[in-house]
């Protein structure tokens, strides 16, 4: 019977002698006067092996990384990592590894650099400080569902293959579909909303969404995970961000509690719930005088600021840590021109739409949505747009309730809870104009 | 304060004489002597409101399907669904619904045929009888996915653009990526297979797959959920049998509890955990032996089968049912020529595969897989595929532990829980050959 590495110590403390199995990648092999001594890696941890020579196993041409399963007796040892080792009786290879491994996995992951780690991720993964990154994630998506669900919110599938962008068709992924050209789903937006018209009236989905965008940085990818809310009944976009504070706040104490290892190897912290809650929600004109006057205060002045773009997000971010002790920014009331066509209206030029920020990235884009059909027709010659493009929001005209909602950017939210440099770390196998495999 | 339908009982209760407000879409209208009765629908059900002519509450034009938010007293009374009905002060549209409804929500679905439920889901799901498989349908992935956590499982997101497919390139949708041609992923195997080798060991995966078969059945979609596992340090297909075994009963017994009124509108049964564990594991040769029993033993004989096929499948849970008393049974040892190259040998001919049927149904296909490189390899030439099309499995040499795994079809797993005769009525926004929309 297996025993994970990291129940070894509780096994010999309660049946002292007893042989036990354990199973594992050899990790790192050390030899010391006639004793050899394996790290060996399980999926819950690391344990020491000791082989003496008086045991006569035999391991010639054992290699890193190659997968072995022991039997032994463990004893407590002080000095063994994790206080315990296991003196190995036998030893059997599942997989001999070739000895020419790309790089060496219990290395500093620092130094082996972005692109090898992508290259070969049954490899960087092996890293636990890599693996962190989508223990961490995993956690993200967990705790996203179930705190909607304890709100009364559906799980939805919708299709990703879709006739036109809902936002009018450009940065589209081609897709032939039988003799028709289909396109990869931007977002489930449009969906979505049918489904809180169909009466579920709360709704959520985690899945693909595609954006074709050439650009290459350290924020982008060309296919992510969206997870994304509707919710019926709101009357502006601050209901949803009461909304998303309550679901950020579970989601940072959900990682904190199960995940306080994995960000240990990252020195990260999530913020606590009080901090969420002191997040301010700053009109879109009086953010972007709160950008201009801390890019003017700064040590470098930086050019004039006119929109909300990376570098105003990162000095708001900057601001709110500062004059609000709170990592979480959210900017509401964005102009009509920076908003799609189905953006509900503050006045003549405002909406009820936000962005939160999240030490000094957006997350999330939200907003309430026009529900009434007359009065999205009636923008639409605004945006370029023709009615048989929104076809989808004829739905609407069989009463649709108030309405609105926000996408989460899961791999943005993994980037900043953990710290990582590019966006492409917590991908496990990232889409970008070049990269196509693995 | 917004109350909702189911709760409006225990509020008169709790505090008699109240005004409560409440919201939803107008399912029934019926005037009845000076008194408008209307049956008000939100998200957790249906809610009798009276409007007397004394209180003149307007409700000129008021259309079925329209957006309502109502203030009033709620009184018990026996002869209104739910035992309370709510006396009307004040009625507020959120939204008029167009009194030309493609059908009426509250008729019987049946007879409304599958094309207008598919191309109106924003009318179709109204109706609590087709609500009720998205219901379903969400607990079906929360279940899978607590299971496999409980389990020790990480959950895992991979892309779902590919370069290839691993089973040779056949029925995979093209996608015009930048300058290049990448393919929409059919499944996540080999991805599942290189995070079990990255030490992750257990992982899940809740995703979009997609197949470019032409046929239209109604068995058959050409963008699916695939509910996917994939684990280390397995023996044999039998392992993940075991495992599948405890999931599904995990997953019954959820929708059982969750969604005990839903299964009553489609008068349908889950199997309980010993039915579960009853599912017999008959070899392929052994199953197309009793398929071929029971056809030749038929009132009207067909026609000798040769492999396990529909038919065969539709056979074999007809005898399983009749013999063990069970929904399930387990397919195993299929010969090689029907599993792709990755598939683990048993002997010459058979391999470590299996297929779980489920009411005459395929809902799994799964297998232990081949773990050495070398062994990949060899098997190549006799499935046509060069070593260049398998590029992926090159981190196998890098110590890939024994393993396997499965995926259950999510739709198809819905329709036989509820006995559906269509796999599109369990997909929201199904894609086939022909429908592209909505």
């Amino acid at each position: 019977m297996r025993v994970l590495a990291k129940d070894i110590a509780q096994a010999c403390r309660d049946r002292p002698g007893e042989t036990l199995e354990v199973y594992g990648w050899v990790h790192r092999i050390r030899e010391l006067g006639g004793v050899t001594f394996i790290i060996l890696r399980d999926r819950s941890g690391m344990l020491q092996l000791l082989l003496s020579e008086a045991e006569k196993v035999d391991i010639s041409g054992l290699t890193l990384e190659s997968v072995i399963q022991v039997r032994g007796v463990p004893t407590l040892n002080e000095k063994a990592p994790g206080g315990v080792e296991l003196r190995v009786h036998t030893l059997e290879y599942s997989a001999r590894s070739a000895p020419d491994l790309p790089y060496q996995v219990n290395a500093d992951i620092g130094k082996i650099g972005l692109e090898a780690v992508l290259d070969h991720r049954a490899l960087s993964l092996r890293n636990p400080k890599i693996r962190a990154i989508f223990k961490v994630q995993s956690t993200i998506i967990e705790a996203f569902s179930r705190y909607l669900r304890g709100q009364d919110f559906t799980e939805i599938k919708t299709s990703k293959l879709v006739g036109g962008g809902t936002e009018g068709g450009a940065e589209l992924f081609e897709v032939a579909y039988f003799d028709k050209k289909m396109y990869l789903a931007q977002s489930p937006q449009i969906y979505k909303q049918i489904m809180v018209a169909s009466g579920l009236e709360r709704v959520f989905e985690v899945a693909p969404a595609y954006r074709a965008e050439k650009h290459d940085t350290p924020r982008h990818l060309n296919e992510y995970v969206s997870l994304d809310v509707e919710m019926a009944f709101i009357a502006s976009e601050k209901d949803l961000i009461a909304l998303e504070k309550g679901l950020l706040s579970h989601i940072f104490s959900e990682v904190a509690r199960k995940n306080a290892e994995e960000l240990a190897l990252w020195k990260a912290q999530v913020p606590d719930a009080q901090a969420v809650e002191r997040a301010p929600i700053i009109p879109y004109e009086e953010a972007l005088s709160i950008a201009n006057g801390v890019s003017a205060s700064g040590k470098k002045p930086g050019p004039r600021i006119f929109d909300i773009n990376p570098e105003a997000e990162r000095l708001l971010c900057e601001w709110a840590l500062q004059e609000k002790g709170t990592d979480l920014v959210f900017v509401n009331e964005f102009p009509r021109r920076y908003r799609p066509f189905y953006t509900y209206p503050l006045d003549a030029t405002r909406t009820m739409s936000f962005d939160a920020l999240f030490r000094g990235l957006e997350i999330t884009t939200g907003g309430r949505r026009q529900h009434d059909y007359k009065a999205l027709l009636e923008v639409l010659p605004k945006f370029g747009l023709k009615e048989e493009t929104i076809a989808g929001y004829r739905a609407f005209q069989y009463g649709c309730p108030p309405h609105g909602g926000f996408a989460v950017g899961c791999e943005r939210l993994t980037q900043k809870i953990l710290g990582l440099s590019n966006i492409k770390e917590a991908s496990l196998f990232p889409r970008d104009r070049k990269r196509i495999a693995p």
